[in-house]
C-alpha cells in the first residue's frame, strides 16, 4: 500500500469536511494509495496552525502557493469560496499535482471553462482532476444511479429536483460571502442549485438541454456581518449592505432524452434544513429521495408504491465498507467515499468523475438559468461543450 | 327545515360523488336546506334510468333541458365533461336555477367568461352558482386556509403544487375523452392542473400573475377507446388516434404578494395516483400537503420541524360534522362538504366559493400557461378580470 | 334487485355510523338485497323520532322490542353500549332477525356464550349473526388478510397489534359510560382492544393461545359526567365517581402457529387519535398498517424494504366499488364494505364473518387477559371453545 | 491540551466502530484530553497487527494482560464478546486503567456485579468506569432525555421500547458466537434487547421495577458456522449445531414512576434492519424515535401531532460540534460522541455516564426477563441494587 500527499486549501465548512474523510478513508476503506495528510493552506498564519493541528495536517501554510512545490504533495484539495477555485486549480493543475475541488467548479462560466480546459491538458500528462459534487457519493444516490443505468425505470419522463434550506429566512440575518456575487458568484443558485442540477443529470444519465427560469432576491438589504446581533439591537442605525445575488431559483427545462424536469433551489423554505430532494418518475418505476433522511431511496416498480430501502446492505454503494444493515450513514460519509474513490482513481491511473468537465457542464446549465431569468423567463438552450 | 329539488346532469364519475354528497348531506350536517334529488338527466334513456335508480334519483331524464322547466327542480348539478358545461349552465342560470358546475369551469376561456357574465346576471336576481374545486373542502385544505389567513405563515415566500397520476403511463392505454381536446379542453392541464392552480390560490389567498410553462405529450397515438386490450394483441394492425391534449404540463409564476411558485400536472407520475401536493413556505412557517395522504396536514412554526396535524378534530373545518378524532374522512367527503356549504349559500342568500368568477380566473391562469408553452415559454401576464 | 327491511338500536356514535352505510350500500354496491331503513329504536321517544328523521329511517320507537314483531324488519342492527347486547341480541334471534351487533359482543364471557349459543341455534334455521367488528372491511387490512393467505408472509414469528387513543388524558375529563365497567363491561380493553385482538387473529389466520397481562387505570376519580366544566371551575367542591374499568392494557402472547405477539390498548397515548396499529412479521416478509393512514398497507418481501401501498386500486378488496387509484377512503367506508358483505350472506343463504363465534373467541381473550392481570401476570391459556 | 493514552481490546464490529471514534474525536470535539492510540489487543498476532494498522494504532499486541502494564496506556476501552468482560475489566480497573466496557456489561448477573464492585473499589481512587450504551449518544435520544427532564412530556404512562433485525430470519444462517449461550450471555435479550432497556430508563429517568416476559427459538438448530452456504448445499450431511439462547424476547412491565412499559427485542423482524424504536407517552406529550431514521425525534405537545423535529441545530445534543442543520449523522457518530464524554470526564475527574452500576441495573433487568420467561411469565420485580 503505497502513500500519496495531500495539501488542504482552507478550513472552513468544507475544509473540515474533507479533514474529517482524509484522516477516515484509510481505515474505512483500505484504499491502494493511502493519504498523508501533509499541509494546511490558510490565509491568517496563526489560525492555518490552529486548523491544522486541530483537523490532523503536519504543517500549515499561510500562502497555498507554497503547496505547488512542495515534493510531499501530490494532491491539492481546494475548499475556499468559489472566487478563488480557478487561480489555485489552474495553477495546481499545470504544477502537475492532482487536483480534487469543491464546487460550484468555479463563480463564472469564463473560469469553469479555463478550469476544464487546465484539466484536459493536464490530464494528458496523467494528472487528474475532480469536482466534490458530494451528493453522488450518498449511497441511495448512487444506486439510484445504478437503478436508472440498469433500466428499472424505462424511459425517462419527469425529474423534480430541489434544494430547500431556511437558513436566511430572517431579515437581520447578515451579509455573509454566499450573499455576495464577487464572492460567491451566485446564491442559491450556485451554492445548492448545482448540486439539484448535478445529482439530477447524474441519477438520469442525461443532460439538461434548455430552461426557462425565474430568480428572486426576497429580502434586498442586510446587516453587515461584522455587527453583531447584540449590538444590532443597540444601535441606532445599523449598517447595512446589498445583497447581490438570488435568493432562490426556479427553473423548468428538457432532459436530453425527452423528459420534463423542474428544479428549485432556496433558502427562504422555512422548516427545510438541508432538503435536497430528487424525484425521477419513468416509464417502468419511479425514486424519490430527500437528504434529510439519506439513508433511504423509495423506489416503485410499475406504480405499485414505492418501497422505502434502506440503503445500507453490503451490496449498496459504498455501505459495504461501513457498518451493518440498518446502521445509517451521516453527511460527513459521502466525503470519504467521494476522497476513496478519488484515491482509487489516482492509483489506478483512470479520471474520477465527476470532472472538471462535468463541472463545467452544470456551469453552463447556470449560465442558462441566469440568462433566461434576465430575458423574461425565455426558454435558453445549455451551451454545448 | 325546508326542501330544495336538485337535478343532476351525468352520471360518470362526478355524477356518482355528487350523488353519494347528495344523499349524505342532510344527515351529516343537518341543513337549512335539505336536498330533494328530483330527477338524474343523462344522454342514454336506460342508463340514465338505471342509474337514477342506484344512485337514489326520482327520476329520469334523457335531455337535460327538462331540468330547467321543472318545478321540482331549483338547484342544477352539472357533472359532464367540459364541453357542455357553458351550455348547460347559462341555459340553467337563465332559467333560473342555481347552479354547481364541474371544474374546469370550461374548455376555453371564451366559455368561461361567458358562463361568468351569466352567473353575475343571475345573481342579481338570487341565483347562485359555484364551481366544484372539492379540494377546497377536504379538511386539511381549509384548514391550510384558516393557518395562512391567520397569519401564521408570514409572508408567503414559495408555493409548490403538483397533481401527479399515473393512469396513461401505458402507451396501450386508449384514447378515451378526457385525451381529446374537442371534449376535454386540455389534458392534465385543465384536469388535474386546474385543482393545483385553484388550491394554491384558495390557500395563499393571493393570484398567479403570471407564468412560464411548458408541456408534453410523450405517447402522441394511441389505440381507440373502443379496442379491447385483448383484441389489440390479436389484430395485425390497431386503430389508433391522435391524442390532441398535452399529458404534463409544468410551470413556474409568480403571486400577488411577491412569492415564486411552481406548478406541476401530469399523468405520467409512475407510482402517483392521486398526489395533490402543496407545499408554502412563508417568513414564519410552512405547511405541505398531499392528498394521498388527505387527514394530514403538516405544519411547520419558525422552521422547527413540521407537525403531523390529523385533521379530524372537532375544531378543525368540517371535522366536527363526521366523526371522532383520529377517524379520518375519504376522497367523497369533501363533496359532501362542499354541497353543504352551497345549501347554506342558497339557503342564507349569500353568494358560495369558489364562484364561477374563481373558476374564470383559474381559466385564465390555463390559457397563460398555454400561451406561454407556445411562445418558448415567455413570461406570460396572466390576464386579469 | 330484493328488498329487506332493517331496524336499527340505537342512534349514538355506532348508530350513526351504520345509518351512513344502510344509506350508503345501496348505491355503491348494487347489492343482491337492498336495505329499507324501516324503524329506528331509541329509548327516548323525542330523540330517537328526531334521529330517525335525520338519519333517514322510516320510523322510530321507544321499545327496541318493537322490532321483534314488525313484518318490515328482518335484520335488527345493534348499536348500543355493550350491557344490553345480549339481552337484545338473543331475543332478536329467537324472533328469527337476522342479527347485526355492535363489538364486543359482549360485556361477560357468560352474555358471549349466551348469544353463541342462540346464534348457532338461530342459524340451523337461516338466522344469520355477525358482530360488527368493522376494521375487518378496511380495504387495507382485508388485503393483509390476503397477502397471508396466499403465503406472501411465509411462517409468522411476530404480531405487533396496538390500539393506542388519547382522549382521556385530561383527568377533568368525566367519568362517561365507556369509564364504567356495569355499562362498558371493561375499559380500553374491550372497547378498542377488542379490535386490536380480532384484526391480529383474522389478519394472521390464527388464534391467540395464551397471555401474560397487565393492566392499569391511572386516573382513578372524575368528575361525575353530569356536571359541566364551567360549573365544575366554579364549584368549591365536584362531585366525583369512581373509574371501574382500565385505562389501559398490555399483554404479550403466543399464537397458534407458534409465534409471539403483544397487544397494547390505551386512552392515554398523547397525540394518538385512533392509532390502530398493526405489524405482522413473517419468515418471509412483513406487514404493517395505523389506522390513522388507513388507506397505507406497508408490504414488505424478504425483508428489501417496506413498499407503501395505497390500497384503492380496483383489484384491492373493496376498492373497486368506490373511487379510482388514489381516492382513498375515510373511517365509515368500511361500515359500508361491512354491510354489503353482510347482506351478500344474507341474500345468498351463507354465514357471514366474523360470527358471534368469531366474537365469543375475542371475548375469551379479554378474559384471559383479565384473569391474568388479577394473577400476577401468570400466562394463562385462552379458552377453547 | 494533554494527552492521554488509550488500549482496546477487539478490532471486530465494535473495536472499528470505537477506533474510528477515538481517531476523530479530537478534531470534532477538541477534547481537554486529546487520545493516543498506543495499542491495540486481538487474540491472533498477525491479525492484531493488520487491524492496528488499518484502524490507526500504533502498535498491537496479542495478550490484552499487556495494556495492564504499559505506561502509555491509561485508558483501556473493551470490545470483546460478553464472555471476556468481566475478567478483562477488573483486571484493568485494578490495574488503575480507566475502563470503558461494551455492553450488555457481561453475561451473567454474577459477573455484572462483580465488575460493578470493582468499578466501586477504583473509582475511590480516582479511576472511571463507563458502559459503552452508545445509543444515548445519538443526539435525538439525548434530546428525548432533556425534555423528559424539562418536564415537557408530563406524568409517564407509557414505554413502547423494541429493538427489531432480521438478520437470523434464513434458517441457514449459520450458529455465530451470537447464537451460543456460552459466548454471548443470551440472545436477542442481551445483544439488542440491553439497549433498549438501558434507552428506555435512560430517556424516562425512571426504573424498570418488575416484567412479565415470554422468549422464544424460532430455529433451534443451524449450521455451524464453519461451513460455508457453497459447501452446505453440495454436502449431503450438514454439521449443525444447537441454538442455545432466545431468538426473541418480549415483556411487558412497570416503571418506577407507575407508567406501562412493553418492550421487544428479536432479529425475526423481517423488513426492520436496525430498528431501535421508541416511544413515550405523557399526560402532557409524547416523543417517539426510530433509529433506523436516527437523525429525527418525533414530538408531541399536548396531543397537538407529532412534530418531526430533525435533531441538527446548533443548540441540540452534540450536533453542534458537527455540521450545520439538515446534515444529519450517521451510526459511528454515537461513539465519537460518547468517547468525547468519556474523555471530558477524565479530564474534569468526574464519574462518566453510563457507569458499570448503570450496566447492571440493565443486566438485573434482563435476569428478571430470564426468570420470569422460565416461571410461566409470572410478574417478576427486578431485584433493587
Amino acid at each position: 500500500m503505497g502513500q500519496i500527499g495531500v495539501g488542504l486549501v482552507g478550513h472552513e465548512f468544507m475544509g473540515r469536511a474533507h479533514s474529517h474523510a482524509w484522516r477516515s478513508v484509510g481505515a474505512v476503506f483500505g484504499p491502494a494509495l493511502l493519504p498523508a495528510m501533509a499541509v494546511l493552506a490558510g490565509r491568517t498564519p496563526d489560525r492555518a496552525a490552529a486548523a491544522a493541528a486541530r483537523l490532523g495536517w503536519a504543517s500549515a501554510t499561510a500562502d497555498w502557493r507554497d503547496l505547488l512545490t512542495r515534493d510531499d504533495v501530490q494532491i491539492i484539495d481546494i475548499c475556499t469560496p468559489g472566487d478563488s477555485h480557478a487561480e489555485i486549480a489552474i495553477a495546481a493543475l499545470e504544477a502537475g499535482k492532482h487536483v480534487l475541488c469543491e464546487k460550484p467548479l468555479a463563480n463564472t462560466l469564463a473560469e469553469a471553462e479555463a478550469m476544464a480546459a487546465a484539466a484536459r491538458k493536464a490530464a494528458a500528462n496523467g494528472v487528474r482532476n475532480m469536482v466534490a459534487f458530494n451528493y453522488r457519493r450518498v449511497p441511495a444516490i448512487a444506486l439510484a444511479r445504478r437503478l436508472v443505468e440498469q433500466g428499472a425505470l424505462g424511459e425517462i419522463r419527469h425529474v423534480r429536483a430541489q434544494y430547500l434550506q431556511d437558513w436566511i429566512v430572517d431579515p437581520q440575518f447578515p451579509l455573509v460571502w454566499r450573499l455576495r456575487r464577487e464572492l460567491a458568484g451566485s446564491g442559491a443558485l450556485g451554492d445548492i442549485g448545482s448540486h439539484a442540477v448535478d445529482t439530477a443529470q447524474y441519477v438520469t444519465g442525461q443532460r439538461l438541454t434548455g430552461v426557462s427560469a425565474l430568480t428572486e432576491t426576497f429580502i434586498k438589504e442586510r446587516p453587515l456581518a461584522t455587527v453583531s446581533a447584540g449590538l444590532a439591537a443597540q444601535a441606532q442605525e445599523v449598517e447595512t449592505g446589498t445583497v447581490t445575488v438570488d435568493d432562490a431559483a426556479l427553473f423548468i427545462g428538457r432532459l436530453s432524452g425527452g423528459g420534463l424536469a423542474s428544479f428549485e433551489a432556496s433558502r427562504f423554505a422555512t422548516g427545510r434544513k438541508n432538503a435536497l430532494r430528487l424525484e425521477v418518475n419513468g416509464s417502468l418505476g419511479s425514486l424519490a429521495f430527500d437528504f434529510e433522511a439519506m439513508n433511504e431511496l423509495w423506489v416503485d416498480k410499475g406504480g405499485t408504491g414505492f418501497r422505502r430501502v434502506l440503503v445500507t446492505e453490503p451490496d449498496h454503494p459504498y455501505a459495504g465498507a461501513w457498518w451493518p444493515p440498518g446502521h445509517g450513514l451521516g453527511y460527513d460519509h459521502a466525503f470519504t467515499n467521494e476522497i476513496a474513490d478519488f484515491l482509487d482513481a489516482v492509483a489506478s491511473g483512470t479520471d474520477p468523475a465527476p470532472s472538471f468537465e462535468d463541472g463545467l457542464r452544470v456551469q453552463r446549465v447556470l449560465a442558462a438559468v441566469e440568462r433566461s431569468a434576465a430575458n423574461g423567463s425565455m426558454y435558453t438552450l445549455v451551451e454545448e461543450s
